[in-house]
C-alpha cells in the first residue's frame, strides 16, 4: 500500500469534510488513478454524500494501485482544523496509519490509525429529478437559518419563476422567495429535515453556487461543483413524506 | 385590522427590542396615527420600559385605525436577529398573524401568532427626579461591567462635579468616577440591581448618550433619545432600599 | 505599609497574570527597591512560576520599604481583564486593600481584600539544564495545540538540528519538527503534561521568543524575557517520568 498526494488549496478539502463529518462517523477514502473519492450514507439511511476530486485537482498525485482507507471522520476533522491557510496538505500511508502532513512555517505530521472495514458504500443512486435550479450557496445557507426559527422541517416549492422555501410552525411561519431565472413549467414540492440540510450545508463554501434537483415528494439532490471542473460534492436527502401536498 | 409600516434604519428597532426582550415575555405593540409605542413592565414590577417611535421615523407609515398587537418578545427577537444591515423591515398584520418582511437580496417573510390579551400596561409613571445628567451610553455600559465584578447591586451618587458609580462587595470594591459637567448643587444617591441595569443597557446602542435622572432612594430613569428627535426609549427602575444611605 | 507604582504598558502585566492565575489560587506580590516579584508553585508542586519586573519597567515606582501582599489571583484577573489598552495601571495599598486604579477616559478604582498569609514560596530552583534553544512563542503555542489532539502528554526531543515535539496516542500521533539553529551536540528528551504547558503558555504574549532549557528526564524551564531587558517570566515544569526514553 503506497501513495502520495499533495494539495495547496487545502480549504476545499477541509470544507468537504465539514459536512461528511456531520453525516458519518467512519468513512472509506478511495484513491485510484482517476482521483480521490468518498461515498457515505448516514446511519438512518436518509442522507447520502459523494465527494469526487479528480487527480488534476491535486498538485501532486502519485497513486499506483487503487487504495481504500477507512478512517474516523471526527479524528480526521480535528487534524484538518489545525491546518493554516498556506499549509501544503500531504496525504500518504505508513504501515497501519493514514499520514497527514502540513508543510508550512514548521512541518507537522499527524498519523491516524486506519480502521479495518469491509463495509462498502454504494455510489450515489441515480434518481431522475427533472426540475433543476442553481442558487448561490450562501442564499440557501441563510434561508435554512431562517427556516429553523419555528420548525424542524421545511418545504421547497419550485414554480415557473420562484423557489419558495417555507415552514409552518406552531408559533410562527418563515418563507423565503427566490427568483430562480430557470425555464420551468411544472410546480413541484417536497419537504425535508432542517437538521439534515444544515449538516449538508456545512460544506456550502465548497462552491459559490449549488444546484438543487427536486421532484414531488422525491429526494432532494444538491450538487456543489468546483469552477475548475475537477471536483464535485453531491448530496441526496430523503424527503419527509408525512407532510401533505398542497 | 390593517396597517403597513416600513423602515430602512432597522437597527434602531432591533436595538430597542434587545432590552425589551430581556424585561418582558410578551408585549403589546401600539400603533396609531402618531406613531409606534410599547409600554412594558417586568413580572416583579421593578423595571418599566417605554419605546416611542414617531410616524416620521418610518419610511412608510400607513395606520388608519389604532391597533394593539400582543406578541411573544423572544419569538420576535429571533426574527429580528435574522435581519441583515440593508434589509428593509416591513410590518403588517394578516388574519391572526403579525407579519414581518425583510426585503433584501431575497425577500423573506415571517409570521408570528398574535396573542389574545386584554392586559394593558400603563405608560411610564411621571416621577419628579430633579437631578439629571447626560453620559455617553458606552461609558455607562462599561461602568456596569466594572460593577458586576464584586457585587449584585450598585450605587449611583451625584455630587457637584462627579457621578460616582460604586459597589461594596465582600471580596472587593469597584468605583467609577465621571466628571459630569452639569450644574448640580445637591448630592443625591440611590442603589439598584446590576442585573436589571444590564437588561436595560442591552439597548445602549439606541443613542450615543443617555440621560440619567436620579434622586435619593427614588427610582432611576434612563432616557435614550434619537438625534433625529423622532424616537425615544425610556426606563424606570425601582431602587434597592435595603442599602443604607451614607 | 505604603507604596505607589504606575504602568502605561499594562498589557505585559496582564499577560503575566494570565498564566499565574491558572497555576495558583493565591499569590504573594513582593515589592522592594529593585522591583516587583512573584514566585508561585501549584498545589501538586509540578509547576513553578517566577515573575520579575525591575523598577525601571514601571513609569512611576515609589517603594520605600519592602512589601508583601497576598491576594486572590482570580479576583485580580477579573479586574485586569477590565483594563483598556490605554489605561494607566496604578497599584497601591490602603488599609487592608490592594488598590488597582485604571486611569483612562474615566477613572476607575478597584479594591481587593489583602489575604493574611505567612506562606513563603521559595524562588525558582536553579537546576543545570545545558541544552537551550530559542523558539518563537507563537510556534510553541501552536505546537502544543497540535499535541493535544491525541494525548495528554508530549515529549520534547532536541537533536543537532531539530526540536521535535511529539505525542503517541491511542487513536493518532502528532509531531512538530522545528529547525532550531543552535549549536547542540547531544540528543536529549523529556516528557511533560500538556495541560500544564497550556497553563504556562497563557502568558506566551509576554515576549515574541521563549527560551527552552531541557535535559533527559529533567524539568523543563521556559524563560520569556522582555526586549527592554527589565522583565522576565520563567517557568519550571517537572517531567512525566513514566514515559520511556527511546
Amino acid at each position: 500500500m503506497s501513495f502520495k498526494i499533495e494539495l495547496l488549496n487545502n480549504n476545499v478539502f477541509k470544507t468537504a469534510f465539514e459536512s461528511i463529518t456531520q453525516i458519518v462517523d467512519e468513512v472509506v477514502l478511495h484513491l485510484d488513478q482517476e482521483g480521490f473519492k468518498v461515498n457515505a450514507i448516514d446511519r438512518s439511511h436518509i442522507c447520502f454524500v459523494s465527494l469526487e476530486l479528480d487527480y488534476t485537482f491535486f498538485d501532486e498525485y502519485q497513486v499506483e494501485v487503487p487504495e481504500k482507507i477507512c478512517i474516523d471522520t471526527q479524528e480526521l476533522m480535528t487534524i484538518l482544523k489545525r491546518m493554516k491557510k498556506n499549509d501544503v496538505l500531504c496525504l500518504s500511508v505508513e504501515e497501519n496509519n493514514f499520514v497527514i502532513q502540513l508543510k508550512g512555517d514548521v512541518d507537522r505530521e499527524f498519523k491516524l490509525r486506519i480502521i479495518d472495514s469491509d463495509y462498502e458504500v454504494p455510489p450515489l443512486p441515480s434518481i431522475p429529478l427533472p426540475t433543476k435550479i442553481a442558487i448561490p450557496s450562501m442564499i440557501l445557507t441563510e434561508a435554512i437559518k431562517d427556516m429553523e426559527l419555528f420548525s424542524e422541517n421545511l418545504t421547497f416549492k419550485v414554480t415557473d419563476d420562484y423557489l419558495y422555501i417555507f415552514t409552518d410552525g406552531e408559533f410562527g411561519d418563515s418563507e423565503v422567495k427566490y427568483l430562480h431565472g430557470e425555464n420551468i413549467s411544472d410546480t413541484v414540492q417536497a419537504s425535508f429535515s432542517i437538521d439534515k440540510l444544515k449538516d449538508m450545508l456545512k460544506s456550502s463554501k465548497f462552491s459559490d453556487d449549488v444546484k438543487l434537483s427536486i421532484d414531488n415528494n422525491k429526494p432532494l439532490r444538491l450538487d456543489f461543483e468546483l469552477l475548475t471542473d475537477d471536483g464535485k460534492l453531491s448530496f441526496l436527502l430523503a424527503p419527509r413524506l408525512e407532510v401533505d401536498e398542497d
